[in-house]
């Protein structure tokens, strides 16, 4: 009999994040059946959108909450198989699957995974290492590049702004939207992430939202409006994006954390998008799991050549997920966060 | 030299509409050049859009704010030429321009149009009668089919919401979704026009958005979820509407007439764009001035034969102009608003 350490919420944040809503229990795990298999897991990672499902119901159509004093299920982590009773699933290989915050967790790889990404899927360790598929050639690579998709921004022209662009999703769009050939201005919130934003991820322009009202910092960086937004922030970051968009432009609503922990604003400008005849494209990328292998493609060469800039914040030991989670939530942590177990 | 009689706006409205704020004043044209003419004008448009133009700026993007004290230029009319040194336009021809709210003008064809649709135009009597160009043949007509156009709807499967569906634009978006074969719920203001959508309209439900909670009435006649959503209204509409949104679904943002009077307010819920994979596309009928003589041929024949239902609410004499606009904006209009000069 194999046990598990796994993270269990014990209160929902009313606001802010903090460690005690958070308990790590001790779980027995079923035996291995015919098909199955059991992995030690050794990354899992920590996402914005945790912070939804933090709550009795998480929104329509989002991955389900988390339910209170329960294993939490449905969070992208990386392991290694150390018993198999499942064909193509070989004892030692490396795998990613949707049990993490915990150590162990049996898996059935014929069950479909609730993030259309996660089902138990061999990792190519020659590409990239581990922690990778957590990063630019998992979940945030996916959603970086399926946003850009969505807009038609991968095959476009013109000026591209990412907000909340130090992040693990924002730093990939920057440096996939380069690529592309688009002229790319980013936010963050700190000097010094605008300083890596400029010099390691290469941006055209990049500015702190803290600094300044928005409108003024974007008619500084891109006098010449708009053509893309891809919102990771929402609030006031997509009010300024719709004022400063030109006609025809196009939003990527890919998250608004600004909203997270409070009760939501709406743009109060919306009207724009008619008047501008603007779209905006909500999306997730585990809707666009197609995208999977044609997105680690593309950017696997750019990671192994160090084309790729890519930063993780790293948080030792399983217990430090809450914490980690918080940080992130408070702009603390950098690139992708990701606990090693 | 011709005189007009001509409308000015002496002061915006702040909040309602009332007719004080208006002057009928009388304006010398000039003589008419070599390549343009002089129309006399029988009919002008009264359109919620108008609302917005009474502002010291309009919404970027949209047509431009009405000067004070100027003639108002950019509404469309109807008329017939009583001059003409412009070759293809001649005297007696009905014909539409831009250049509403008096009762003469002179225009010169060659001029680019700021609405797109309203160069001088010569109008087929045989098709439709002149002011039926005002209506399901316009600008109305044009915003209808390229609203359902824009979200894919035209050929898609499913149910959409019309919201202010009793409208100039609502109804005909009703009538050409269900011609192309959608299931169509509509909503209106007063019990009346709801009977009318049900009655005439033939929309699959129709319910009185005053009647109770939005969110209740579209789960009665709509409990297999929305697919599409053209939105009139915005505010607490669309916000009922990304509630009820099925995932994939698709918002056209045609109007948001419900804040043109008051301070808008965003819908607090758009996060559900992106748990969901909405898409929201904003458009101006005149930005899609190619459809329009695709339009015209799929709708004259409906309008001749009688299939497309269609309601005017006429008032006589350009001096009720602004009378007209006001309760059109109070909703005790139905069907196309219009002034017979």
């Amino acid at each position: 009999m194999v046990m598990s350490t796994a993270w269990q919420v014990v209160e929902y944040p009313d606001g802010e994040v903090l460690g005690e809503q958070f308990a790590l229990t001790e779980m027995e795990l079923p035996d291995v059946a015919d098909g199955h298999v059991l992995v030690r897991n050794t990354w899992t990672s920590v996402d914005p959108g945790l912070r939804l499902r933090l709550r009795p119901s998480a929104p329509s159509g989002y991955f389900a909450a988390f339910p209170l004093r329960r294993p939490m299920d449905g969070i992208l982590t990386v392991g290694v198989i150390e018993q198999s009773r499942a064909e193509g699933f070989p004892v030692g290989s490396c795998v990613w699957h949707s049990y993490g915050w915990r150590s162990h967790a049996v898996v059935d790889p014929g069950k479909a995974a609730m993030n259309g990404l996660a089902s138990l899927r061999v990792l190519d360790l020659k590409r990239a290492p581990a922690q990778a598929y957590l990063g630019p050639l998992g979940g945030m690579g996916l959603t970086a590049y399926a946003g850009l998709h969505v807009i038609d921004a991968l095959d476009g022209a013109g000026t591209l702004w990412v907000s909340a662009a130090a992040g693990a999703v924002g730093s990939l769009v920057c440096q996939i939207a380069k690529f592309s050939g688009l002229r790319v201005v980013a936010s963050a919130g700190t000097d010094e992430k605008v300083a890596w934003l400029r010099n390691d991820i290469g941006v055209d322009a990049a500015f702190n939202w803290r600094a300044g009202p928005l409108e003024e910092s974007l008619r500084a960086v891109a006098p010449e409006g708009l053509d893309f937004y891809f919102d990771n922030v929402g609030g006031t970051h997509l009010e300024a994006a719709l004022e400063a968009m030109n006609n025809n432009g196009r939003v990527s609503l890919c998250g608004s954390i600004s909203d997270y922990e409070r009760e939501a604003v709406g743009p109060r400008n919306l009207f724009l998008a008619t008047s501008k005849n603007l779209t905006l494209r909500g999306f997730r990328g585990s809707a666009h799991a197609p995208l999977l292998d044609i997105m680690q493609e593309r950017l696997a060469p750019w990671l192994a050549d160090g084309r790729l800039a890519y930063r993780e914040s790293i948080y030792e030991g399983l217990e430090s997920a809450p914490a980690a989670l918080a940080d992130m939530m408070a702009g603390r942590t950098v690139g992708k966060t990701m606990i090693r177990i």
